[in-house]
């Protein structure tokens, strides 16, 4: 038997995320609308062998907002198009429970699913800036404890919505004009504090079942919702220690609601710049410090904050006191930096820069990345990485750090699995109604 | 200069509407969920130059439900991976008014548009059937007059969403960082009846500018909305006599909205069957009708009246009173039913006989149904046809009808325009920002 081997997924962000990242010199400026040379993404990371995309996503801008985020494909629609021209890697796309109906979320996820015949998974977001509210007929983003209340409702909402049907449900008979069994059809009746919905769902249960649920939270509500209801989580982890806490906390809780520790996946973002040597690879990195003023690190770090305006402190006093400011936005990330900031006594300039261009284990030539990777996988503090790319390119790691990855037996040689759950390691998830019917106990 | 040609749209159903279209010979029974028919059906009508392949949709089901509306694909997500699939024909998706936001639906069809190069259009609905609404939270469908006020706020918001970014907006330049223009990004801060939408859209304007906009909708409220703010209208109109009075109402109601009667194309539905010869298509016919047995055709029927119970009545009896039923549902539909029953004194089993499939000018051999397009064309009662193969199939309707009206120059030999706007023949909608700014009056 082989050993258990690393994940990876790739975040596909057209000019890149941060706001200085369409400036490198390879990035098209019309890459995040480009649906071409996402197809063309989709599929070099498909030759790579890498598991999954990922596309992240905002409901909201301001004149002040990344150019990615300013003017991006929306992820359902682009997913549709990517699933139609890849055969092998998963999709993962990112929808609101804050501003999304379980029914929409549920036939759409299913539909991804069915048309990339199982390969599709959901990030499970609660959106953490202000003014998505205010493009979504509320006045209020909702406090973060009744988003994630409303998102673990929505996500069981959904979870039920695709067991509808039962797999073996249809038996269609032109002869005698019986197309599905009716006793394997099951509405939900749901009526919660947040959602009525009746069902059933106006589709078959997709090839996995239950697409793959991501969730990317991380504070205390973050990680519950994960830990009771997700398959994967993607998470930050800027050192080793952090991710291995993270880790063991994420594992602990799963086992807490009764599950196994193999069923949640954890996986850091990473943005890694590699190269053929650690001299070239920290050359690029000195490149991409040179892009990102001052200006640009501080409105990159104050999306993060709900648009919090920084620039009215002084850049080289030590990290300013916003009190409650980030706590209803991404509050386990702005809790990150707040943390740093007092542990290692940070000037704004300092902490703004640090955020914006980590320096991390993941910055070096092939062999050393390899490394990294390696260790930090060895060592028990993820199951696989997040790849993004506002610095390095995705194309270095797949030329350079995946085959040795693959010669020393930690990542696979060729997809293995037909389904996305199955490029996870991650269980099927069998009906509830049928395993309801065999005697079991479903997971819901 | 050439003179005006009819347009031809066509509905891609899967397995096929009604409750019998699956038991046909030649259909699937897989055929709703299957991306790869669905993909080869949009490029088949594409090397006929149709001009779009049309996706309607239903939110909710019961076990009595037709096969396609128990088990399908989801329009947006169906969309995404056929418009990567072709590159000149003209696709349009079904989303409701009634159960989605005007932010969520603004990107999503924007998006489309971008990824198919401009070839989006949109069908507004407002949902008819009672059960829809819980499956989205709520306890009862709302009056259709509100449906169809929220439905103009809603494509009202839509538009100027659409209109957040002006064609020229940006103008990245990699050296002086600069990514756009900020006096050509516009908010919106709508707060209406129903929604609050600050705006601006984060995506750019589409190659459209504004998506091709459908209503079907027949009734007052669905006229007056088609009349205002849209660009084509699919009616049901079986006869000439019907489809005249239509036409030239839309036609009027626009020009009382200070359009132009070629701003608003109008395209009944027509399930034609064709062959070789007018005895084959009878045949066809019959074959068609031994599939219908009165209980098919009236949970057919019943669809359109929210699945109201026909069964209690005595089927050979005159059609029942059923007083308001249907009023809040399908009500064009139903009242058109309703008036049939009491001007021709059908009984119940006669009506749900002639709406399941109905005798109309458009079964036939070639010429005749060339004909028949011709007369419909010429006598000024419709700008096209949006064509359904419930009987039939559109295949022949391509091999065979399609060549003659080339012939006879009604139909365009090849794809005269590169956007699905330009297929219909209507004008391009300017930005109402740029629009302004140059001292002119905009659409909204
Ligand atoms: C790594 C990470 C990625 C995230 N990605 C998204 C995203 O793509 N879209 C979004 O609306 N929110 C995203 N979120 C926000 C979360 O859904 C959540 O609203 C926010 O982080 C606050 O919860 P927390 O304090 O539990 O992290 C992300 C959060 C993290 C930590
Ligand atoms: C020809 C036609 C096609 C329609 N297609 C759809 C559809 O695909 N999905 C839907 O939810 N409603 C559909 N509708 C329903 C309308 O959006 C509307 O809710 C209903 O017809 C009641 O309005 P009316 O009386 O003005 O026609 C359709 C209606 C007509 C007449």
């Amino acid at each position: 038997m082989q050993s258990r081997q690393m994940k990876f997924g790739v975040i596909l962000d057209g000019v890149g995320g941060p706001s200085w990242a369409w400036r490198r010199e390879h990035i098209e400026p019309t890459a995040s609308t480009d649906i071409n040379a996402y197809i063309a993404e989709a599929q070099s990371a498909e030759a790579a062998k890498i598991d999954f995309v990922f596309i992240a996503d905002t409901l909201s801008i301001t004149p002040k907002s990344s150019p990615h985020f300013l003017n991006r494909l929306e992820p359902m629609t682009l997913l549709g198009a990517i699933a139609a021209h890849t055969s092998r890697i998963g999709m993962v796309g990112t929808l609101s429970t804050s501003f999304t109906e379980p029914f929409t979320a549920a036939r759409q996820l299913a539909s991804l699913d069915r048309i990339s015949k199982g390969r599709a998974g959901w990030n499970i977001v609660t959106s953490a800036i202000e003014s998505a509210a205010h493009n979504h007929s509320q006045d209020a983003l909702p406090p973060i404890d009744d988003r994630y209340r409303r998102a673990l409702e929505h996500v069981t909402v959904v979870r039920a919505l695709w067991d509808s049907w039962e797999d073996d449900a249809f038996v269609p008979d032109k002869v005698s004009g019986r197309f599905f069994d009716q006793s394997k059809l099951h509405a939900l009746k749901h009526k919660g504090e947040f959602f009525r919905v009746d069902g059933p769902l106006n589709i078959a249960r997709s090839p996995q079942g239950h697409p793959v649920l991501f969730q990317a939270g991380a504070s205390d509500g973050g990680r519950d919702l994960a830990a009771k209801t997700g398959d994967a989580i993607f998470g930050v982890g800027r050192t080793l220690e952090d991710a291995k806490e993270y880790y063991d906390d994420i594992k602990r809780r799963a086992k807490a609601f009764g599950r196994a520790a193999e069923e949640i996946v954890f996986m850091p973002g990473v943005d890694a710049i590699v190269a053929e040597t650690q001299e070239e690879a920290e050359r690029k990195y000195e490149e991409a410090c040179a892009y990102v003023s001052y200006e640009e690190s501080l409105s990159w770090m104050s999306f993060f904050f709900s648009y919090h305006d920084f620039s009215k402190y002084d850049p080289d006093e030590l990290f300013p006191d916003v009190g409650d400011v980030g706590q209803n936005s991404y509050r386990s990330v702005t809790n990150y930096i707040k943390g740093v900031a007092s542990r290692e006594k940070l000037t704004l300039r300092q902490l703004a820069r640090r955020f914006a261009i980590p320096r991390t284990d993941f910055i070096g030539g092939a062999e050393q990345v390899a490394d990294a990777c390696e260790r930090w996988f060895k060592a028990g503090a993820v199951d696989g990485f997040m790849l993004s790319a506002s610095v390095g390119r995705l194309q270095d790691f797949y030329d350079l750090v995946v085959p040795i990855l693959q010669k020393r037996g930690l990542f696979k040689k060729d997809y293995e699995a037909d389904t996305f759950r199955g490029h996870l390691g991650l269980p099927p998830v069998p009906n509830r109604y049928t395993v309801a019917r065999e005697g079991g106990r479903g997971r819901d």
